[in-house]
């Protein structure tokens, strides 16, 4: 998994720390542990899942103290069973007890999604369809969550607004119909920019593809109509098929031969997956 | 619910709104909606919950654009059923389409939480037990979490490592036991700073009780033993609950006498409460 | 031209006036005008262009005082003349006097940009090409320097190294050439991710469109030579001419039948567009 | 040259790179390239001109990835012809392909400013003055801006409102006069400030002298005009020449005597050294 | 003293050397000291006093150039004489006049109130009471000063209106007294959160003592009253005295037997420690 | 008394709020006062002394709840005697509450500032001299406290290193004496850029005064010293005396007639002022 330049990284573990640390830092361990008290652990993983947020974590640590080391056993993207270590800390003890709750946050989080991401996608490897996220992500978090998903063998929609043109039924509503939206949308996009239109109906579908577009959403059809639709396109553009896909549907949605499926409880209620830090 | 200061919450949303619109906007909105349309919209339930994050939606939408006005039905801590209006934007459509995700991303997130807290606290309310959130919150959010954690009836616990003393298992280890932790701490320890610690035994206790803290954390012990717990403290100490705890087994920990019982689920693992815009 | 909205200009402009007023204000300004005293002004042009920026000046003038008033008579993507007024300030004498340089240098800059877009756009308006700038942008104003663009007439590419897959002659070479590059392009490309690639020859040109791209970047090719590509690609893929496209050039390049002509000078070297603020 | 210090320039980096990463990253270069290849490369001058900004440069890679190093052999301020090798990098080859954008759009801006300024001071050097900038910078880079004029062997202006008092013509006008506005400017300003006056015409500059000021700016008077003011000055002020500078007019203003010349293009309109980088 | 964790203090220190720098860094030194001129430089007690603040001094001189060292000899915590050595810094010349006045703002501010804390912890020192601080501290100083209290052998009070319930005269005069007062704090309070009220008449403790509350600030009462209070309370609350303390006063206040001196003007109003740097 | 632009003070004023406001608000506020209660309040003065800071006390509560409304009496600079309103604020009563503590942490600090200011500049008034601060200010509050300066009557120094040359005797020892010091330092000065040196004795002056400098700092010199200096000078340069300031030395010192006392105090040390907020 290509990892994220710590650039990027760095402002969120460092907003984590301060809103953690408060005014005072951590005042038990302070209180508890002598400052030359060195201290070695293990992340272990408690339930079977991905990895995803190993550089998060270690920044974690190593903001706090850049004498904390970390031996990553099962990179992000790595498979874990219960009592895998997923990585070694090992430094001075204040540092890996303040730092803990942090780490763990990202750690857990950012590997929850990615242990959902892969849950759809292994359910749905035998077809050619692929899991993708959406724009319902946790503020202050989109693009860590969205890293997460990739981790978990997903691919990734728009990262924001800006980025691609997603025509929703509400635009089509004020633009007064499909046709006048994507005739406005292939006015003002840029060159490298993608245009994707929702249609609820084969109807709706059928005047998209007079016209065109790169992708189409296919929200909230059934397998069936879902693959009328797959045979509508005829691969003249990506189908996406949206609205209730979750680990129970999603191999017969992906049967449809739609080129992706799109989740956004991926990324707004995966559970976190458990993962322990043992001292 | 007392709503938190908007000196508080503008960073958070400024912070979202930047993430989501990116370095060209809204293409497919500015694209397609005259800049002079109107639109009027409706938040709507649709699942019963609990509201918490309407402040945060407001800004999401007047820091798109001042003009946009919000029209609170269903305030920060109410109940909702499905069908239910929680409150009505107007103002131009741009503004409203553009700020549209930003806002269901707040507020189906805490309402998410305070939904999930007031299923508990519901299915304990008839005991004197309340339900507390932890530090297991999103990195970034634990401000406007433990907001949604009140919002739905629950308690808040430590706000961050320096509010509060909670002596864990490895502070105990790195200590030397607990009579030397508890001595540390509360050597330590401002006269408005409280002392909790963990135990995992009837023995532990006995020996926190012989010295003194201002609350013990029972972690991982069954209905019988915290009932047995509850009644060695004997009022010397609040009681807290933590390790399983879940909609199914509240009721049972509850009924054993303790006064809080904390789950970081809450916070790191609520689904979102399911809530559309209505244009 | 469909403004951007405050929320992202706000932190440019709070920015450059903490930049100018330092840790005493305008101290010229303090000393010599009384408080009271209001001043109108105008923002004139002193050469021919298109306005771009107004949004940003008016939030100069404004977070220095509330109480001026920004009366745009050219809005952004207006073409002036020498004389013409853009628009009248009025207010506290104080605050236009202490904004004036912020406001003229946000403007003066995104109008020279405008400007020198719609000289090429203009150049070129009689081919079925368009001019696009490049992500050769001042650091720090890439967003307005791209909406400038857009006010001159011109489309935008990439916005930054996240939004669209743009494989140059360095790729290739790193690759083991133009197969294996398109190939690992396309599989790590997301579904709303377009792919160009850089070709100086028309082997290379050959070789990409036996595999496909979205687009191919023509560079250093002379018109003869483009227009022999343009033949060769036959609509599969958009065709971007670069290299050497200045106002002279721009014609004879446009009529090769490209469909775009990109030039990093229309950001980082156009010159600034004069305008004046008339007290 | 002395280098700013990196607590004033990691800032302004930091964002440029965030900026051009984006939400996702480089994801071109992280698709194509491998995490282990290694690369080298070289800065080469394009055309002849004077370096400004090596340590933005070194910095922009160093913040994706502290394992590349830069060998600077042209430092800032040194001369360079086509083809010279302005430093050599070397480390991961992602990392150099990610930070290229950034160190070369700082290292090209900065650059041509002091290219533009050497040129002004090479062309008045037989004379006593010197080139000087202005406060016409771009928004957010004064201070790196005002950095490479000095590169280019210029002097700086006021670096902003707040460190030395300049009464424009406006000014003067709202005071009610030259004898009044320089009255309050001396009442008020510290003993640290030096005072400047623009002067239009030689009887404005008449009463400047019989009052006193440290320098006057002697707006648009032609080579004939000036020599005529620096006699009536003889020595008691600073005199410093604005308007109409540019390579074809310095010496002919710089003969008449003047102290300093100074031009607002050198930091606005002035264009980018073309520098390459060579992997 | 346990330091403060890195990450806390950095941006104050970042923050304070921007402050000092401005737009041009240290022209002084620039001008006069050649780059490759080291020196080594004492910080030397000028006071008797109690250090507080050596990390951030380092941060001062290792934010301008890595390359400087700081060798501490007297910690924070410990007490000077004049003439002491408090720490040897090597490096850079120029590093070391450029940083010296940001780390002797840090380090004077903070040792002065570590010193005015610990000269009325000695006056005390022959009872049971503690000095401690308020909320009365330098905006944006807060964590830092409240170390410097921790420094000198004082206890901190609250940290902000977050972390502790504290009801005053106006609160008890808005919620219609003191029974209702502390029955609504009650409610409300976490169950880690401390609830002090503050009273002017032994009538008042009496009402509060029939209530309970974890602490009492006695506010103006004189020795004798106060040593009534202690005895009403009985070790049934904690007990701080406030008004006038001072070192004249001190100890025949803390003779009456209370648990805290509370005592504003520790942080806001201390005399800076008198510290050289030698070089 | 010239206000600093808010764009620049509310930085400050929200940084102390979230200082203060930490993670859960005002819950001593919240919990025991309803939010429809409103309050009217007025600062009062509880000592003699000059008032600054009140554009950061309002935008102290007006950043909490814009409902509140400051009605000034005693502007800026204006002299107060204990009793005396210096403002009333009317609004709801939790904003007042809320808001109270970081308005007056500003207004004391500010105004003791001033106050101190105030007394040494009537204890001179019957001198030429001035009063004027020095760089040894609180962290990050440098732009206020010379604001505060000026509230008081006082000059300002340099706001930083970098906008005005002061040769100190570290830097003419590394220098190699006061001539190449002054030499220079003449040579890197910008045009508007002055020069003071620091000198000990007679000697050292008139070697000073035989090169030239805008200022001299004439450190540590009893008042005949100081008046033989003055006569040295005669007009040359501008005279600063600094060292030992204070109320008692202020007027036998300015009598020698020198143009400046500079005193490190009157930023550093300065008590602050009482005010309270009665509600």
């Amino acid at each position: 998994m290509t990892p994220l330049p710590s650039v990027l990284l760095e402002p969120l573990v460092r907003a984590a720390l301060v809103e953690d640390l408060g005014r005072a830092g951590d005042i038990t361990t302070d209180a508890l542990v002598a400052p030359d008290t060195r201290a070695r652990a293990a992340f272990v993983a408690r339930q079977p899942g991905i990895i995803a947020g190993m550089d998060l974590a270690a920044l974690a640590f190593r903001l706090v103290d850049p004498a904390v080391t970390l031996d990553v056993r099962r990179p992000d993207g790595a498979a874990v069973q219960p009592g895998d270590v997923i990585g070694h800390i090992e430094g001075p003890a204040r540092a890996i007890l303040t730092g803990e709750r942090v780490a763990l946050n990202f750690l857990g989080h950012l590997s929850g999604i990615a242990t959902a991401t892969a849950a759809i996608a292994t359910a749905i490897a035998h077809t050619r369809a692929r899991i993708t996220c959406t724009r319902k992500t946790t503020p202050g978090l989109r693009m860590v969550e969205k890293y997460a998903v990739r981790c978990g063998g997903g691919a990734n929609h728009r990262f924001g607004l800006d980025d691609a043109i997603l025509i929703k039924d509400n635009h089509i509503a004020i633009s007064g119909g499909i046709a006048p939206a994507l005739a406005r949308a292939r006015a003002h996009a840029g060159h490298l920019v993608k245009i994707e239109i929702e249609v609820d109906t084969l109807a709706q579908l059928a005047q998209v593809l007079e016209i065109g577009a790169d992708a189409v959403l296919l929200d909230n059809m059934g397998p069936a109509l879902l693959a009328e639709a797959v045979r509508m396109v005829a691969g003249r553009a990506i189908t996406e098929a949206s609205g209730g896909i979750d680990l129970a549907s999603a191999a017969s949605v992906a049967e449809s031969g739609v080129d992706l499926l799109s989740a956004g409880w991926l990324t707004h209620s995966a559970h976190v997956l458990d993962i322990g830090l043992d001292i």
